[in-house]
């Protein structure tokens, strides 16, 4: 990768995370020198664009690093010769995901940003966004690699292997998270801690612990059963049965909890939703409202610790340092997601998952799973993953076969009228984001 | 095989399906001449061996066929030098099946004898006693075939190719049924069509229908979309939705209706139940009482037209057809339940799956697919096999965690409290019939 | 498939087999009713193909079938509308096949028709012809069968499978030769004995041997070691040694002499070329000259018993039971070339294989193996198989590369520089035939 | 891995090679501090372990490293409670060594110490005393690496996987010094270069090399065609032909010259074996005299330079890193042999197999390839590797079966009767080295 005049690209930089990005380059600055960094949003975020922007410039002006920050609308000049392109889009806006979350709690369901029907009208709406920026990389800047954070990051990097060119890479701050909560728990430091992450994007499993060389995973299991964390800001913090977790052989990620727990978690939300007709996306418009309130600041030079509510902690952390990685060929190992090729045996090769990669410069190599995944793990994912492919088929053509069967067989929903209902009201509801089924009438 | 002294050893065989049997042997005596056969049962079921065994003694006797008959409570007897052994057992009888059905009813799921909690429970208690069978035909009749008509057929065949030497073949009666009725809309005959039905035992799809060498498959679909039928006497007839159907890209087979519209089966099964209190188990128990009234007549020396009602149409068809197809080495295509061994890719090796197999004297012989199968059968395909792996391990070796895992995966209870409540009920209810559990605790 | 006006079109319907052929359609004209026979040739082979049209005819004449004859040059005229399309060309004709022969002794190693770098040259040649043929099927008659006979016959599946649409049988002698001695050898009939044949064409094994139902593999090994006998009119009888063929586990076919014993294989041609100059081309070439003297003579109206010596035994009896299987969707069981997809698992899943298939009105269906393949058939097999992919991408294409290395690792080669002066040797000598190479230098 | 006391057995510590070990050892001891080095070897060669163990000492004495060395002839006292255990041992010795590369001379064939017939004597005679050796580990330190230095070391290493439970990686110096001249060639630092390995054991492709991120594989291809270099001190370093290297597609490794360039290199063993009477055994001996002759010398206090033409190169480098990585869990990447397990697709999963690996606290973690093997290198790496299973086969239960198939699919061998003759004068040659045939008499 060239050693100097490093160019970075952030689509969707009006965002709220932005900040957090801004902290990590600084940061990071000295193994990671980026030259020109390009904030680019659509008109309809012009004003929160102007406001992180400004933000930005002060957290750089600060720091006394040489990065060169540009904000603009012009999506085409930022990606031109990027080395890497970073994505946290919203197809939308909060109002969409506020739909996402509604419609499927009025039929009975989870109603979630990335799992069940909320996670798929979000894929619907983002995929085709997310090429049409993949048709701009291939033009413009077709060595670079493209860092997608949108959601449902899973299936966008299915979407992007499977229908362009572009090297892609999806990541999660769930992974880099539990690694730590683990490193806690054991009060170790992360580097004499080795665990397998194992699955897709948020349906990942951690199945084997390995601390100072020894192979510690039964004691891990017996430490986490009957314990809560382990969970994400934004999913209510249930524990896990210790038998359960004993008959699993491995810790489930936090949004597990939305399919292990469906009973109890549709409980929760739709508790929430029924007493203050709220959802999350209710909650996270008001810690958005107060954080850009709080950016606006002219003496804010830095990222605000209340930053951390918003769910995305670690987002620095984990895009700073898969880019740096590439960037010095550096051989540490994250979990990313990547196309399978073999790894997980039991999905389709062309499959993308979320496993322990080793990042070179030419970006993330998966590493041979340590055993065969058992029955309880393997049968789960089998079925999520046939539901994204059939998503991602929906998504990219707009057809209307492969939504129906995509939902028909999703755990969380598993029956056909209730899909049928399901994709009526998903599709009336975003008509304004889903024209490829439009063309489909 | 050899070509005289045929010996048959019919476990269960005071079960009031056994006049079809007879009839089968009688009819196609000629090709597949039966010299001994022995009915086998357990002492409470004594009365009921007595009445089927007078009933087919006269049966043989009209017919004139030199078939010997024995019947007899030593299982081993029967067993001794046997060329076929079929099995259609029913541990717990009909009163085990009520509850099994009963008790998902009550906590809001499906409550069926094969499928689902009901067939878990079938399952645990079942497969123990088929494997002590196998255990006799390796002392007994090493070189005899298994013909497994137990159900839930595809797990007792996993289990038996799993944990035994025994050569055996599960059967179930849905494929003879489903290739009748495909004829019979197209008003053509049998051998004329050629359909591929791939899948596991009650989860099976009719993926290609071929008409004197043309592929019908599209026009099929086409034709069967928005239409009940191709039900069984025991399932709910509700039809099939066209754009569903359209969007599967095959039949599914009757039992699908309890996955892909399990929120109206559900309906339809607790409506009757708490109306009347009954499942079909209760309908099963008036109708055997009928039969068995009937079996008593000393005139009656056929099978009577009544036993339809019960749900085995074809059974005898199924049975005496796949033992002559073996005896006569006939090399013809018949659906039926065997290792898997790659036919179908996307499962594992050792899994047993339900398909076309052509039938050699050494048993059957799987015929590849003519395609991959897509996404949405996959999908839910795999999920319920992986489910069907954890139930065998659960029925093998009283294993709980494979259980609990079996149940929470499953895609008609998916959730991990909703398991450990069946689990608990289920075992309680049936303390009598797992020892197995009982061992380990 | 239709029931009336039959057509079928015999591409290289000048052969000396065509007599064979002929035979065959009359023999069973009940079964397989063909209306109209069209036989194409091309301008060099107008005498060849009168010769035979008349004696054709005179042999119709006599049967009394009502078989319409039609000898022609206008390959369109012939392959449009046609049921079946068959093919036993000869590109080069004999001359072609007599430098095949010499140009490897020249270099030390085995001249052969269909093996090592003799058939190798003949795939170069062939591949595209056959490649044009299909277009025409593709355009003329789409839902044909191509019953390819010609050589190298498995290459030439993989070729027509890769490239082209058409509904592809390949077809050899080998396997009912087989059948018939294994038949001969237990002084059995054919019905009672089931074989399974595996690998590719030219190089399979006979692994399993059925008779009666009862598993005689080990007994039969016992039998056929130390024997010569199961070759073929055009290979030497060299007998196999008894520890070998007990090694081997399975019976090799008469070609694997030439990889299993090519020393010995090599000293025989080698020996018969250095004393007279002659191979088996021109030895063919007599019993051709004998065979169309003998076809002229008017009172001819049978194929005359000197056929058999032409290695083609079984020809007809092969070609016409697979079309009337077909016809009549039998099911029976044949032994044909076609894609491989998962049967041998460790062969590509679009590699051409050679295995019992079941054959119905849409093709043949591939009956999965008893077992896994031993490693020392499977690295044989595999090592093979890859010099065959290589060999049709360089005759499809004129890729030298891919040829460079298919002779390269091609057992009877296995060097580099003796690989590169075949293929210099066999670009000049047939560089008539092969202009995929010119358009590529 | 414990911090303190770390304790080597290295068996077989009186090669002429241990200074290599002992010098990487010193250079290394801060970050792998060994407490206790025991240099193990048997009666014959006591003289030499005298020798090796006083310049060792005069070694560690010079270095001031606390390093404790122990000399014995007790294997069991070396390996109880080691953390590693190295083997580099040489069953019957320089002797041996010498007779596997003359007997395939005077049948034609090359004569190599790891490759051919040559290899498979040696892994007939040194597979069950390596099986011995685990026996130990096993009972004496369960927890130990087992580091396989010892030839044929993909075949050795298969061996361990399959018929012991110690954890055992296969080392050869090949790798490190091929990333060492493609490191020189291209003037960068090895750091900035990532090169994939893919194959087994002296059969290893160089499939990809990427300098500072960018793939420069074509041009890599480009510039060592036609060259010589990129071999090894014991292998004749013909150049590769520029046509044959593109065709390949990969660079490949020095001992691939035995294969692809198989008359030439017979030429070369031969013309010198028939001028001197002498192999490359004749001429290590002498090396060997001369060093053990330097290593008397009290002032000897490193390792000599002229132990660099002995072929082990890189030796110590290998070793050392590999263990100071495990022992620190560096998660840097490594070419070792280890069991496949899906990596090479094409490979039984319990192959041995030769990739780059990540190096971890508890073992290699293989990576996954960057693309599928073309069928050039596949054909042939399959078929060499049914040779190693039926080799592994042939050496742990003295199997003759399996011996004479193996050498029968070697593309070396490649005929039966010449496979058997030389078994015939392998077994005799070495009779009293292998027990395991004696017994099968």
């Amino acid at each position: 990768m060239k050693k100097d005049g490093l160019k970075i690209a952030v689509i969707g930089g009006g965002s709220s995370y932005t900040p957090e990005l801004i902290d990590g380059l600084i940061r990071y600055y000295d193994e990671f020198p980026v030259a020109e960094l390009y904030l680019v949003d659509i008109e309809p975020g012009a004003d929160k664009l102007k406001i992180i922007g400004d933000l930005a410039q002060r957290m750089i002006d600060a720091s006394g690093k040489p990065i060169k920050l540009h904000t603009t609308m012009d999506r085409r000049e930022a990606i031109r010769g990027a080395d890497f392109v970073t994505t946290q889009i919203r197809v939308g806006m909060l109002d969409a995901r506020s739909r996402d979350e509604k419609i499927p709690l009025l039929f009975g369901l989870i109603g979630q940003e990335t799992t069940g029907a909320g996670g798929f009208a979000k894929a619907l709406r983002t995929i085709p966004v997310i090429l049409d920026i993949c048709r701009e990389i291939e033009e413009l800047a077709p060595d670079a690699f493209l860092i997608n954070f949108t959601n449902p990051a899973g299936l966008v990097t299915e979407a992007v292997n499977k229908h362009t060119k572009v090297k892609s890479v999806g990541l999660c701050n769930l992974p880099i998270g539990n690694k730590m909560q683990i490193a806690e728990l054991y009060d170790v430091d992360q580097r004499d801690l080795y665990i397998e992450m194992v699955g897709i994007n948020h349906l990942n499993w951690t199945t084997k612990v390995v601390i100072d060389g020894k192979d510690q995973t039964q004691d891990f299991l017996t430490k986490i059963a009957g314990r809560s964390g382990f969970s994400m800001k934004n999913i209510p913090d249930l524990e896990w049965d210790a038998e359960f977790i004993t008959s699993v052989g491995a810790l489930p990620c936090a949004y597990h909890r939305y399919y292990y727990m469906k009973e109890e978690m549709f409980r929760e939300l739709n508790t929430t939703f029924q007493e203050t007709g709220k959802t999350r996306a209710d909650d996270v418009k008001e810690v958005e409202a107060e954080l850009f309130e709080l950016y606006t600041q002219p003496e804010l030079v830095s990222k605000p610790p209340q930053l951390e509510k918003r769910g995305g902690a670690y987002y620095s952390e984990a895009a700073v340092q898969l880019m740096k990685s590439i960037y010095n060929d550096s051989g540490d190992i994250q979990v990313v997601n990547v196309r399978n090729g073999g790894v997980i045996s039991c999905l389709p090769e062309d499959a993308a998952i979320e496993v322990n990669c080793v990042i070179k410069s030419d970006g993330p190599h998966p590493i041979v799973l340590s055993g065969e995944l058992p029955p309880q793990i393997r049968g789960l994912l089998q079925v999520v993953k046939a539901y994204e492919e059939l998503t991602v088929q929906a998504a990219v053509f707009g057809d209307y076969h492969a939504a129906l069967q995509a939902l028909t067989i999703h755990p969380l929903v598993g029956d056909e009228q209730l899909a049928k209902s399901l994709i009526g009201e998903i599709l009336a509801q975003n008509a304004a984001y889903l024209p490829q089924f439009a063309k489909n009438d």
